[in-house]
């Protein structure tokens, strides 16, 4: 159990995690780029650095970067001198993977790190906004690589299930990158593309008069500061890219289809999504208890929806991967037996969920999963 | 002011209109296409029919569609040959409106007809979901032609300023159409697209997974009736196709920036709607009061938010349309004084609302602009 961690960077997401972490009874050591939050950092009971070094020495068993992407390698390096690897394991909560690892190998602190992206936040920003709630019933996804040590991604994971009472599915980067690229960063472009049509209209005095629901809530996230947005959509400018030529590509099928006035193609597209309506009916409403959650999946079906999983926690032969691979958790042919990473990344997959740990090697996990189209 | 109403159906939307208009002191009438709602509806005190015909016969002073579209000319046809056209003016609620007046030309209805569309509603249906209070504070757009009346608009707009309370602005139908077509059309099959997007991809369980705020706010129109929402893009097909190919253009481009990595061309995608992101934070906060929303004007800065119209309520030398004619109000080459058709149609695209009637032909009037983008 994580009794001291180490917050570098007191914004909204980190001052929250900060101040969750409070609740729970552990200490918070942390350090923000200007001293602005500090003071009421410090009233709701956080210790503040004055460098990160400082924060690093302090030796907490956890330090999770909530810093701002852009200074990522300038914080990897202030901390890679002085970060005792044996005490401490570090973690992020970026909302992009591939390039923080890449920065993390850079800095030479692969061996402690494991990468989290919590699925929380609202539209606001800085500590005053700060929250403990906000990560009330979240899933984090979690990254690893076929390098990541059992125990490092233990002491996250569990921090997570038992400290923090949330979720989590196993990920490499690559689908982490890919599918948070589908539900986050191409809607943000979609959401600014929308109000950037608007603008461009001679009528947008009639039509921003008439919004109304529909259009707040698609619009929503393009209000939000669009140079974070854009910062986010160029650390992850492939997965991003494919997206928007998709969607583009099915804009036009739907414009040509009512163009020759095509009822049939019309009705199919409006149809396609079926599968996630399905999803979303079976979900327990949004912020309900874990409780809530549980009882659900008790009563959803024939089918039974909680299972174990027995992790293969050997380590595989990939130790020692070289700074700039990343091997796929899904091609280790000289395995014959999965590795944990394998186990859990097919496992997320399969829209399994972690809920909580039973021992040290055996997982409880939820499916909720979006049934293949038609 | 309207002693007794006659409305045509009685869903989310009429239901509501229903139970509003009853907590105003106006009689309600009410017919239904089934009787499902009249025991919940008769213990709410409206007066349930058992035809269309009864309903008329009953002179309303205003009767108001707000059936299905597609029952709309069945409506119509019912009516007209029974509705008493001196005491009854005749309105709808419809979210597309060229085609509802098309349908009321055919029924032989125009003379006495004034569109309307109440930017209201939730994503649930039926009368038990009605509420009064979902007319709060909403912005009406009410259509009207050449050959509309002074008299039949003042029926509707004063039934919607002075006695529900609401604002209203004046349009003619194309631009109704067009707008709506920007704010609710188009972006419900951007929704649509993303989710079946989501569901078309191998990584779908991982993607829903991780969904969290700014998916759900850009899908959940996605996830109400499709088949409804088809109707609805069905019938403004001409202004979706356009705005669908727009939208296309638009993410093609982000996609070609992104790919040749231009920085400048990303940047400048992102501050486009800079315009509607001011228009936003101008705003009185959702669900505000008639009285904050003149407080936020009063406060709003150096120019004068709040003016008044004088209308020219002459009859215009367009009396006698044709039935399939609409002159646009905008080109009216013989008359000297601009229509008040044409007065508050330019009063909408300046970005004024109408708030009250201080006289029969004068009007009070709040600016909400949206600057032209750079």
């Amino acid at each position: 159990m994580v009794t001291t961690i180490g917050i570098v960077g007191l914004g909204l997401m980190g001052g929250s995690l900060a101040r969750r972490a409070l609740e729970t009874g552990i200490d918070v050591i942390a350090w923000n780029h200007d001293d602005s939050p500090y003071r009421a950092a410090r009233d709701a009971g956080i210790t503040c650095t004055n460098s990160v070094r400082e924060l690093a020495l302090a030796r907490p068993q956890l330090v999770v970067l909530c810093n701002a992407l852009h200074a990522m390698p300038e914080v990897l390096r202030a901390l890679a001198p002085v970060l005792d690897r044996g005490a401490t394991t570090l973690t992020d909560i970026g909302s992009v993977k591939a390039v923080v690892r890449r920065q993390v190998h850079e800095a030479g602190l692969a061996d402690c790190y494991v990468g989290a992206h919590p699925m929380a936040g609202n539209e606001h920003s800085g500590f005053t906004a700060s929250d403990p709630r906000l990560y009330d019933d979240a899933l984090w996804a979690v990254t690893v690589d076929g390098s990541t040590t059992y125990r490092r991604f233990l002491d996250v994971a569990q921090f997570i299930t038992r400290q923090l009472g949330d979720r989590l599915i196993v990920l490499d980067d690559i689908a982490h990158d890919r599918a948070a690229a589908t539900i986050s960063h191409m809607p943000h472009v979609v959401s600014t593309a929308m109000i950037n049509l608007l603008c461009a209209q001679d009528n947008r005095n009639i039509a921003a008069a008439l919004a109304a629901g529909s259009w707040r809530d698609m619009t929503r996230v393009a209000l939000t500061d669009p140079a974070r947005t854009r910062a986010m959509i160029e650390e992850d400018r492939e997965n991003v890219e494919v997206l928007l030529r998709d969607m583009a590509a099915r804009l036009e099928d739907v414009a040509d289809a009512l163009h020759v006035a095509d009822e049939r193609r019309v009705a199919a597209f409006f149809t396609q999504g079926d599968p996630f309506r399905a999803y979303v009916r079976a979900s327990p409403p949004r912020g309900s208890s874990r409780a809530a959650v549980d009882t659900v999946d008790a009563v959803g079906g024939a089918q039974p929806t909680m299972h174990r999983l027995t992790l293969n926690t050997q380590p595989s032969a990939h130790t020692q991967p070289s700074a700039h691979m990343q091997p796929s958790l899904n091609t280790e042919a000289s395995a014959q037996v999965p590795s944990w990473q394998t186990q859990l990344a097919t496992s997320a997959e399969r829209g399994e969920q972690i809920i909580r740990f039973l021992d040290d090697r055996t997982v409880e996990v939820l499916t909720r999963a979006v049934r293949e189209p038609a």
